[in-house]
């Protein structure tokens, strides 16, 4: 079987012309964008990156919700969710379902001028993300630059919509790994925790598991809504609160959650070796891979 | 004559291999970049648009320049200005002389998991922009959500490098829009004057000439530059300065500068009228229109 699988949606959003087929199988290595295509040249356009685990994509109907969310933030014609639903399920069943895998699918405003959006989903086999989830990531604490209510007064700005304008996001890793770290934690300008460039941040406090409310400007982690769930069932308070910077030294533990990596524990922050609770972290792990939705 | 004209570089940074060719002319509507391709994955990636006059790309060198600061701050290979130097002019060469027109580099970080950047050049002929150049803009403040020496500390944010990441630019432009507006005037979130999300803001103050000074995360604009040349031409001062937002009323007349729109003289701010200094626009326009190098 093939270790990644291309697949273009013939119609991707509501108002598209009838098709024969959902969509079509592509070479991966083939141009598929042309250079007119706002996702490149203005990177006018969202996506969502699901993982798959067992041979089955997890939280769909979340990935597709956010997906449908991120849109209209960014004025895009309505996606058409079952059209999206089913590329992504014949991109799962072409790759080899032993593995862990990841799809991510990708909504643009298309070419300049145009009326038509472009889609596709594009799936492949994983890494190894195991070093993460047991031994842990070193982080720093990275300035987001804009306060944690600024969504509401400029919507504008796109905080809380996952664009494909993520230049900012992969710097934030580079300075990460310049720092000797693994990954980053934004704070806001006014010193509230926000999330990862690429994830979403759990905080156990005793019995409690706490994630940055997402009225901050941030995403609602698709990963981050199966582990409260999780929690929960174990008997855990879960809650989506505004936390000050200083709730990561209080914290009894910390994890960065995403869809493909899932749950990896914070081992230390800027520099400072934190506590990891491995019991947690190997169960809410093996919860997140036996997910069967 | 074509209208638009798409040149493929074959190497587009100086670690490149050797290509018998700078650049292959490449059909416009065929598609050019991978599905993997982080410029259209991530935003990863860097752009200049050039203005073209009488068959002349217009401030090449500064714009080159911009390019490789750009590509520099996103940790990009080098670009090999020579190697885009030379496709650009072909790409010129191919459009009507007797039309405006434009040319978009663009330098993306190449697939994932590779090391080969992809870069192109795309010129079309211009849409009428002397609407703008006479009646002039309306346009509303938007804020842009960070403070102005947000760079100093937070080089990770990426301001002032000319980004593929550019939703939130585009956001702003369509909600100049809804207010009944043409374009947008940015302010950092603690009341100093930026810039517009694709032009740079220009004020004059009797016979003195003002930019936002671009050590506030801001793109050094290379039409402004110009501008300031043609203006000191004239006998006026002009220089870089940190403008609070009051100084957009106490400004005699206001332009948003690009390098293809030109000079627009900004009519209104968020509804009320401003005067139009038609006598100064016309002149700078027929200046910059006639711009050799």
């Amino acid at each position: 079987m093939p270790t990644d699988v291309l697949a273009v949606l013939a119609a991707p959003d509501l108002g598209g012309p009838a098709a024969s087929a959902a969509y079509r199988f592509a070479d991966v290595a083939s141009p598929l964008v042309t250079a007119r295509d706002l996702g490149v040249t203005r990177g006018e356009g969202v996506f969502e990156t699901l993982g798959v685990s067992g041979g089955r994509a997890q939280a769909v109907d979340a990935h597709l919700a956010r997906l449908g969310r991120s849109a209209a933030m960014l004025d895009l014609p309505e996606p058409d969710v079952s059209a999206w639903r089913e590329t992504l399920f014949a991109v799962v069943d072409r790759l080899p379902a032993e593995r862990e895998a990841s799809v991510k699918l990708v909504y643009t405003r298309g070419v300049e001028g145009g009326d038509r959006p472009t889609g596709w989903a594009y799936g492949a086999v994983a890494p190894d993300h195991a070093p993460a989830r047991t031994r842990g990531l070193a982080v720093v604490v990275l300035d987001r630059g804009m306060p944690h209510d600024i969504t509401a007064t400029a919507p504008w700005l796109l905080q809380g919509a996952k664009t494909l304008s993520y230049a900012m996001n992969m710097a934030a890793l580079r300075e990460a790994k310049r720092r000797d770290a693994d990954d980053a934690v934004f704070v806001s300008s006014d010193g509230f925790l926000l999330e990862g460039p690429t994830s979403s941040l759990l905080l156990r406090f005793g019995d409690r598991l706490v994630t940055p409310s997402t009225s901050q400007g941030i995403l609602p982690g698709t990963t981050q809504a199966d582990a409260f769930r999780f929690a929960r069932a174990q008997g855990l308070t879960t809650s989506y609160e505004v936390l000050r910077r200083g709730a990561l030294e209080q914290a009894d533990a910390l994890w960065l959650l995403s869809s493909v990596r899932l749950a990896a524990p914070i081992r230390s922050v800027d520099g400072t070796a934190r506590d990891v609770d491995t019991a947690f972290s190997s169960l809410l792990n093996a919860a997140l891979l036996a997910r069967t939705e």
